[in-house]
């Protein structure tokens, strides 16, 4: 009888937060942690095995593993490689300098799964996160919407946050996300933010915020809250882990929500199969079931515009894409 | 009006656990997070705070803050210290090693503490954790029971895991737990060990386990376990963390429930006020409500009282205890 | 200590779900079940007192007793009452025709939970719900915001999963709700209603609906799902039960999220003291924190004004508000 | 790609209730109802369909339909036919005198199902279970161990649930369960009852109960128990439906838990293919994987055999067994 199987590839600050995400969830029957350093996996899924003694956990087989345990996963979820490449203390850290250790990183994850599976969803967390989704999706012949990165989710969740912080309300009550590049590029869709239907507009007025929504103040405050994290522990991995499984969820149980996710665009925007990055997308039991194309004001569009820019600028340095981005 | 709020003091390997776990459990109104690194009490909080614009979570404050925080806590759980003292590869890490520094740490932690509250139930994960605990539980006043430690109950969880897995069956189908030191000295209560009523010298007939149930042979296995985690990842987490955070919820909703955990003994075994080790005791809204002395068999005796002088030396080398105990 | 506690008031179809569903929570340390009829309140106290000893459950105390139980009670949910009063089979049950009987059960309720408490958070569900609401808000000096009712909460859930269900999409990525009488006059705000940010006019194009987003249509299918549902089992239970529980937890955990709920308005579209009916408010630990006055439509304000029109003739045959509103 | 899916045949007032515990898991992608009254079965879905869009709720796909919704089921959960049949109010109901009724309504259902499917795992909660478990399993060629009754889980809870409230603790901290018939005849196996090891003898001098536990006392307040349930309410439901779905969750998960359920013996205690009755079982992916068999004191062994000969009783009553048990 086909078991609930998640797999995780690279158990270090990010990886080992979605393995304790997933063993709460009550949904999967076994877990597999793999990882290039087999005693980090060892330990990783022994410390957690130990955890299913408690009351109210669920028994969850955890063991570590190679890419074989891929082969009867259902879900995958990669955070393998370094997640960041820390820089001077006043700076921020280069997500760009990332790509060409971890575009080889990936290349030897796919191989390494792809000779145990095409089935699975693969979810990547792996940074620079478009750019890692492009060649995963695109270099191994892996069915079109079974892999995408977890993109977006995270700066919107940061987003969300901020905005209610600055009205004094739960987050779940703001609709909103960003959209682009994970990362430094990524962009606020103001056009489209709402709380329970209170547009851009109205907010200052009706729930008199702390500061006034101004665009360019707000973006900023995204970006700037992950180098606060960052900064102040040395990495991020709460919010990306649990907005990875989050989305595994939804997979694993065929949700069909809407959330913004990494994937290679196919027409949307004027791009099409030469730039990965992240638009609102309908998550299902195979994945990306649709990608969703928004409409976006000037602003927007040009916001959208340069983060492509600067994913595919990210993308020559790996050399992938269409004859390398034009190169 | 009260809302339910968890204090965390220490959020390196073991604290943000404890944090990334309490997120979970819809429980808690309001988290802070204090550390003498700022930086990390303020990043780790960050990082949740936006995981709480993530669907299914729900909405809680979590912040950094100082001792003042623990002012209206309901719970505090203090993992503050390094939590092991490494040493060769090839050998365990030393426990008591560790007693000079953390009981230095402990004092200054309660000393920040009991500024602002004595009505807090506090649950320590600091090791040498029952010097630790009976440091804080007698040296400040605070009231008899509101102060415990995590003690044996991860040490019982791995236990009942081995179990569990010798059998092939679920851990929370075995009902057992380790009582004494938490660390080398833990010994399991073979004699009371049972599967849902089956019993220690029935199980391998009933269940037909990969290895025979001798004593000496399982008790090694839980304590080599330890260090299999460690070795493996170099720092324990999971276990420990989801256990304070079951102990934790367990004062929260006064569940009355019998976990073994670490305590000043009054009386039990023949120590009266001289050592704090893992008995089985009622956890409610008051902390510990009973400590209940368990007969033990002749073996388990000694191995108690061995476990006893064990944590009794640790204790002189932080001068703590009746007269030093002896010294 | 305090300890969170919920009691229910009135456990028929509605109530005796309510309490199944709190059960579930993880959050309140003790539920008391008040009913005229002990024996009901008994029995389902009772039963689900049992299954706190199954795996997974929290140990909660449940317990039968008398109005006394909401002295130190932080929520209370009454859905005492009859839920409706059946008609012949071809015809919608009429919720007017309850006004007479409900009221004065619920003046005694009020008495009785007065007598004890004006600190609980209150949170009604008996029908005719608006009115029950203006009653219990206005006749017995308690405080502003502490009383409010599940309103539209349980309409807006059945929008979004129709409107979710049209366009083959999870109903959390709906943003939308409907305002006014919680039943026939009820109306979908469609002006604010979005998915991810598509709005009203964008849902058909994008998502490809299974038919087109009409507004009469759309609105009397909300209204008729509610009947198909008490057509088929009898009564409705399952969503309502689910509502007020999703609101104890936000007022419980003092999350501020903006639902919407019925309470009496106070300047918004016209109305001051003289209606109470469903607008998006923001919940936390004092009940209803906010009312937001959202802008409508024309459509949305005539139906708006036809829905505050139908509640106050229902308020009239039981004698509450301004003058009996006008009478 | 599978889905996860739960199919639950009969919705009055049993199946409602695990319809509605099952929606909490957030484990299954697919609940079909199936009821003979289809208006009832289709109100059921429907209500909880409604409750899938609030929040934290998950997007579950919940439908009425007929038998053929079982062909891709995992699990399968069985309330159908009246619960009790109920008599004078003085009197406790006659469980033996459901046996015509239902033992040709559960003939009806497996013929249903298993017209689409012997795959999947089934777990009944008719009554009279054992009867209702022994036709099930031994008349419709089902692989040995996919049929199961939940049996005496529920009065174990009752049972563990009465011993710690005598002792004033938690009822997950008591080891303990009642085997035999699911009614009347089921008995506490006392000589392997335990609190984290301490035994039948110890309890009342450790806890200072608030009464000693007499075997012949502490057996009647179970039995009572739910007699005051269903005298209190007109049935039992809340506590046997939570029984199911942690049983439904153990199989789903493959968790290996024992639990106390209902299944026909072979070769335990004497009784080989003439009886189904409720012993310890370890429970996974497959159903019953392992049927234990646990050594009884003489009181004990007494009680067994009493109690299979009760059901054997009844099994005559609908001519089921080894030519009708010797008729």
């Amino acid at each position: 009888m086909k078991k609930n199987k998640l797999a995780i590839v690279g158990v270090g600050h990010v990886g080992s937060y979605v393995l304790a995400d997933a063993m709460k969830l009550g949904l999967f029957s076994e877990i597999a942690v793999i990882d290039k350093d087999e005693g980090v996996a060892f330990g990783e899924a022994l410390d957690q095995q130990h955890a299913t003694a408690l009351t109210y956990m669920t028994n969850i087989t955890v063991k570590a593993g190679d890419y074989a345990e891929c082969g009867d996963a259902d879900v995958i979820i990669c955070a393998a490689g370094p997640s960041v490449i820390p820089s001077d203390e006043e700076e921020m850290p280069d997500r760009a300098g990332l790509a060409v250790t971890n575009a080889a990183v990936i290349r030897e994850v796919m191989a390494g799964i792809t000779k145990y599976t095409k089935e699975a969803v693969i979810i990547f967390i792996t940074n620079p996160l478009d750019t890692v989704v492009y060649i995963a999706e695109n270099e191994f012949g892996y069915p079109k919407g079974r892999i995408f990165g977890t993109g977006t989710m995270l700066d919107s969740a940061r987003l969300r946050q901020i905005i209610a912080a600055n009205y004094g309300i739960d987050p779940k009550s703001v609709t909103g996300y960003m959209m682009g590049e994970h990362g430094f590029t990524a962009f606020p869709v103001f056009s489209r933010l709402n709380v329970q239907g209170f547009g851009e507009k109205e907010l200052d007025k009706v729930f008199g915020g702390k500061e006034p929504l101004d665009r360019e103040t707000f973006r900023q405050k995204v970006i700037k809250t992950a180098f606060d994290v960052f900064n102040g522990k040395g990495w991020t991995n709460a919010g990306v882990a649990q907005a990875a499984v989050t989305l595994a969820k939804a997979v694993m149980l065929d949700e069909k929500s809407v959330y913004p996710v990494s994937t290679t665009l196919h027409g949307q925007y004027g791009y099409n199969g030469d730039v990965a990055l992240s638009i609102p997308c309908v998550i299902g039991r195979n994945g990306v079931e649709r990608q969703l194309e928004i409409g976006l004001d000037e602003q927007e569009t040009a916001w959208l515009h340069e983060s492509a820019k600067s994913i595919q600028e990210t993308m020559k340095t790996v050399k992938t894409g269409k004859a390398f981005i034009g190169a």
